[in-house]
Parts: C-alpha cells; sequence; structure tokens
C-alpha cells in the first residue's frame, strides 16, 4: 500500500492485505465508518522526515483531528499546524508543546489569537495589513510568515486566490509588521494539495524564490520559509514514494533559496490519507431507463458526510468490493442523502462489478484525510462518519 | 418580511425589523448562529395551507430538523416527509403519528426501512426495481409511490438526475409493486428547490401529467399524486407570496391531473427559511493587491459550517451591517477555513459597505433552511453552527 523507496506506487495487492482492509472484511458497520491505522501515520512521519531533512514537520491538524493521531504524532516529536484556537487546545490537551504549534490560519478570530498568546504559541500566518493589526494587539512581539499567492500550481485539488497576498504586497507588509513591533521571520506558501510530482514544485517555487530574495535585497533578514503542504496520496495515479519526493523537493528548495535557517514543512493529506479506509455499504443500484449505458450505485456515505472532497470530482477515491473478480461496467456514484447535489462521480463514471447491489459492502481506499471532520452534524438524519482507531 | 397575499415580496425595512434580526443585534454571539422564530414558520405554515387547500402538507425535515419547528408544526397538524430512520425518530418522539410522516427517500437503508414498518409509518417512495425488492421485504403490504425523473425544472437550485425513474419505467415498476404485494399508489417528482414563479411549474406539470394520465390508462388505479417541494424563499429575487403561489400551483395541477383524491407537498425551504438568520462576524477584509478592484471579506461562517448552498454561487444570501448607510464596493466573500474551495460568492462579487472591518456583525438573511444540518462536525476546528429558537 505505501510507496517504497525504490519506485512509484501503485499496485493494490498490498491495500488489500492492509490492517485496515482487513479489519473492514472482518467485521460489520451499523453506519459508514473511517478505520484508522496510527502504525501507517507514523511510518509516513518517519518516511517524510528522512526526505525532508533539517526541515521542522508541522502536521495540519485539519486533514485529520482524530485523538490518536495527534498522540500518535506528539510521540514522534512532530509539529503542529492549526487553524484555530479548537486545534490549539487539542493539541496542547495531548501534549504538543507550543513552541511545536503555529498558528497557520491568515484568517483568525481576535479571540483566538489572543488565546494562543496566552498559551505561549508565537508564529502567526497573516497575508493583511487587518491581520497584522490583529495579531500585533492580541499577541505582541509575535514572530510572523507572510503567506503570497502563487500563481502556477499543478494540484488536483484546486487552489482559489483565497490565501495570500501578492508578491508586490510583501515588503509593505513586512514595513508594517516591524512598525507594529512584530518579527516578520519569512515567507510561506501553499504549492496546492495532492501535488503528485516532486518536480512540479518547480515553477511555484521559482516565483516565491524571486519574492525572498527581492525582500532580502530589501533588508528583511528572513530565517523562515514555510512550504506549505502539497504532499501527495494515492488515489489511482502514480505518486512518488514519500520519502524520495520530500527529499527531491528539498533539493529544489534548497538550490533556490540556498541555507535557510529553517525550513517548515506542513504536510496533511500526505502524512494520514493512506492510513485510513471507509467500510460503506451500497444501498441501491438502479437504471434510470432500461436502456441506459450507466448504472446508479448509491451508498450510504456521500458529500455530505464525509466525501466532501469529491466536489467537482477532484479528488478521485478508489473503490474495492467483494466482487472485483467479476466483469465490470461503468457507474454513477451518490450519495445518500435527499440532496440532489449528492452525486459523487458523474463526469467520469466508476468502474463497478456488474452483480453489485444492496447491501454489498464498499471499501473506499485512502480516505484518511478530509473526510471525518468535513461530515455534517446529522444532513437528513444521517449521523456524522464514525472513526474506529486499531 | 414576509410576502403579503397582495404583491411580490421585497423590502428589506421589514425584515431589518423582525423579531429574529432585532435579538440578532441586541445581542452579541461567540460563534456564528442561526435564529429562530418559530412564529415565523407557523405565519408560513398557515399561508401555504390555505393556498394548497385540501392538499396534505409534509415538511420536508432536512430543511431544518431543529427539534422546537418539529414541535410547532406538528401542534399544527402539520405532516411530514423524512429521508431516514433518523428523522423518522424525531419527529415520532415530538408527537407526530405514524400515519403522518412519508418515508420519501428513494435510497433507503434496509435496517431503516424495517424499522419504519415497525413505528407504523405506511407510504414509502421508490424509483427503482430494487428499491421495491427492498420495501416488499421489510414492510410487507406497504404503499408507494413512483417517483418519476423530470427535465424541464426551472429552479435555482440545481436538480440533477439523481432520483427518479424515466417515463417509460413507471408501468414496469407499478407491475413489480403489485407482484410484490405492495400498493403503487401514485407518483411524486420535485419541480426543483427555489422555483421562484408558480407559473415555473407548468413544463414540469406538463410532463408528470402525462406519465399519470398513461399509467391510469393501464389500468393503474392511482390516488395519490405528490408534487414534492418547490416552494421558495426570498433571497433577493422576487418570489410571489406563499399563499399565493400555493394555490396558484394547485389550480395548475387541477387544470392538468383533475380531481385527484390525495395531494401532497413537501415544502422545505418554503416553511423554514424567512424564519431564521444567521448571526455572523467579519473576521478580515484584505486586499490582495493595492491595485484590485474587489476586497476580499472573510467571514466566520463559510460552506463548511453552514452555507453549503453557497455551492456553485447558486443560493445568494443577503447580507445587512450596521453600515448600510455607506457607500459600497465589490466584495469577494469567503469562510474562515484553511481550505482554498471555501469561497462563498467570487463568480458575481457582493456589494458590501467601504468601512467594514474584522470585528464588525453581519446578519445573513432568510438562512432558516438547509444551514445548521449541513454544518461539518467540526472542520478546521470550528465548532457547528449554533442554533437559539426564539
Amino acid at each position: 500500500m505505501y510507496a517504497t523507496q525504490a519506485d512509484f506506487v501503485g499496485g493494490t495487492d498490498v491495500l488489500s492485505n492492509s490492517r485496515v482492509e482487513s479489519y473492514i472484511r472482518a467485521n460489520s458497520f451499523e453506519r459508514p465508518t473511517l478505520v484508522l491505522d496510527t502504525d501507517r501515520v507514523a511510518d509516513r512521519f518517519h518516511a517524510l522526515r528522512a526526505g525532508l531533512g533539517q526541515a521542522a514537520i508541522h502536521y495540519a491538524v485539519k486533514a485529520n483531528p482524530a485523538r490518536e493521531v495527534i498522540e500518535r504524532l506528539v510521540g514522534l516529536g512532530c509539529h503542529f499546524d492549526a487553524a484555530s484556537r479548537g486545534e490549539i487546545e487539542l493539541c496542547l490537551g495531548l501534549g504538543a508543546a507550543p513552541h511545536q504549534i503555529s498558528f497557520g490560519n491568515t484568517v483568525k478570530r481576535v479571540a483566538d489569537i489572543a488565546f494562543a498568546h496566552r498559551a505561549g504559541v508565537t508564529l502567526f500566518a497573516a497575508d493583511a495589513e487587518e491581520e497584522l493589526d490583529k495579531i500585533a494587539e492580541h499577541a505582541p512581539g509575535a514572530e510572523v510568515y507572510i503567506r503570497v499567492l502563487v500563481t502556477a500550481s499543478q494540484a488536483d485539488w484546486p487552489l482559489s486566490r483565497k490565501f495570500g497576498c501578492a508578491p508586490a504586497k510583501v515588503a509593505p507588509l513586512m514595513a508594517r509588521a516591524v512598525a507594529l513591533g512584530l518579527r516578520p521571520a519569512g515567507l510561506s506558501f501553499h504549492v496546492g494539495s495532492q501535488t503528485r510530482r516532486a518536480d512540479m514544485w518547480v515553477p511555484v517555487l521559482n516565483e516565491v524564490a524571486e519574492i525572498w530574495h527581492a525582500a532580502r535585497a530589501e533588508g528583511y533578514d528572513l530565517d523562515l520559509l514555510n512550504i506549505g503542504g502539497g504532499f501527495p496520496a494515492y488515489y489511482g495515479e502514480d505518486v512518488q514514494p514519500p520519502a524520495l519526493y520530500a527529499a527531491e523537493v528539498m533539493r529544489l528548495v534548497t538550490e533556490r533559496f540556498g541555507a535557510v535557517p529553517r525550513v517548515m514543512a506542513e504536510p496533511g493529506r500526505g502524512m494520514v490519507a493512506e492510513a485510513g479506509a471507509i467500510a460503506a455499504e451500497v444501498m441501491l443500484v438502479s437504471q434510470k431507463s432500461d436502456d441506459d449505458t450507466y448504472r446508479w450505485v448509491y451508498l450510504d456515505i456521500g458529500k455530505f458526510s464525509g466525501l466532501a472532497e469529491t466536489m467537482d470530482e477532484a479528488i478521485r477515491y478508489q473503490f474495492a468490493t467483494d466482487r472485483d473478480h467479476e466483469a465490470t461496467g461503468p457507474c454513477i456514484l451518490a450519495g445518500p442523502s435527499c440532496d440532489s447535489a449528492d452525486v459523487l462521480y458523474e463526469k467520469r463514471p466508476v468502474q463497478l462489478p456488474v452483480g453489485l447491489r444492496s447491501g454489498d459492502k464498499v471499501i473506499i481506499r485512502n480516505c484518511g484525510a478530509y473526510t471525518s471532520s468535513y461530515s455534517s452534524v446529522g444532513f437528513n438524519g444521517f449521523p456524522p462518519l464514525d472513526v474506529v482507531v486499531i
């Protein structure tokens, strides 16, 4: 299931024999359940550390905030990237030290900034004047890094223009930070979630390096480069093994930035996606009319109960059933809610066994990231995605 | 705030003076909060009943499952359209009788069908052979209505092909229902959520009437027509007042179907949307670069914490602030999460006051439907949307 150092990931045989899939096959579930194996998280942490070398790994808590995942990573000495007070409290409560936590959301509630400051968190992200003002008032003297907007992403999960400032604003924001008594330590960016190959980082790194060197030329003594996330998971298309991928990214970084005193990376999906699978069930198989090419397959999990990343069919999960030896045919896949928008894959249908029917178990592979916490509180009266850690 | 019988809805003055908005102005909130006024739900129920006449009103619970809303509607004699066991239990627990509840999801968990049958629910939806098999096995002898797929919707919230069978399948499904010992009582369809004018029902009603008369010609003694939802709420574009709208729909129905013994309607949005508003807060106002035309405004609520219906910018909420007397400028509106897809309105920016800044209160109008239950359990560590009933 995991990428090896030697070559690209691929085979589903390894996946089938994973602890998570064996557990799903051996048990029955009353409702859709995410089964997580924290040993896989630990393996991935070690692989990324091997590749990233001196860079500090700040796990992006939002990818999967399960207590067992955070506890395991705390034990391994991992650092954390938090999006809110809730995530900071979670990490602190499970043993992370304040200096191991960065407050990486560029849009922070004022009360959350004050809380983080009192708790001892000293590193904050910003991309706008007003955010610097908020940080200066509620976390005086803090270190900040400025997030820049990059344009050249080749990632699978779309990046919008939501985060980051234009290159021309970096120096004015740093000047303002200094004037406000903050310490502008460096830059951050995000190459885009699920960037499948290290060489896809090149255009983005080129953009950011130019901004970095310009800021240094203007006299800002930058010592922190936050390279963000983008570390991929296997969803059926080849991805490089994590240690190799991370080492290659670091090589590209050093080539462009030289010896940066502090590098941070924020893997989320790349840390946890492959550590989990969802146990789901077929609720109905139908044809809209007798001459339809496609069958409609309705699962007990959908867009509003954990599979939000199927939005625009961006992330394409892999499926395993007990009928995978049968012939397959194209299916449109939908969720269980009465919401017409709760359709997972329609533009590019999924091949599933012809004998598939109501009651069949379906394993949705590599679902450890961005599923459980995206789940709705109870849309259509369906309970949120259950999580079991084995 | 409400449409009157006399003319189209429009003015925001009435909204500003509503109990809900007065309550939001007079209080402060620690997190985004949906404030609901069940008197408004009751008013709307009476208006719809006035227009719908003999038709049974089955409130679509998924639109807002707040206990206080269900309790109030039970007290008024309303019936319910449930999507799952969870919603059936909710209604029964608050005093609804089993015969007042229809199980309208065409994709039902087998255990949920069995539960509903034991609880005394006798009316089920289906659009496929396998679903009829499941119902026959777990709710023997039940009444079913067949949902048909319509193509001519002019609604604001997109209908997909997810629900319903092609016209040619209606008779075969009815034959199968009879063979399985079920009673095929009639048809259902959905004109599409947020269908703003009654005349927009015409093409869909024409389609369904043809199917209805064909099934009767084949010897099926249909006595139940479920006209579904589609009843609109005011989001800034003119909508007809509810009693007038409902009466006009019933006139169009009678014109095409004649005197149908049992008509059911399933308003969801049309029953509760205008009964609630969300108290939100500005977290950041910024410009990506100094020459940007648009400001970015980040709220403390977004796509994953209640405003899921902003998907593809389909539902366009209205906003009120304390600075509405100021000049306005175009803003891109985004949510608070670190998710790049959490942008509410970008293609069609929103006009907001030029002085708007972090900490300002924002009222999001007519948010009583499809918000609280869509909210995620805690994406990015943000708690789910809070609900207060006044």
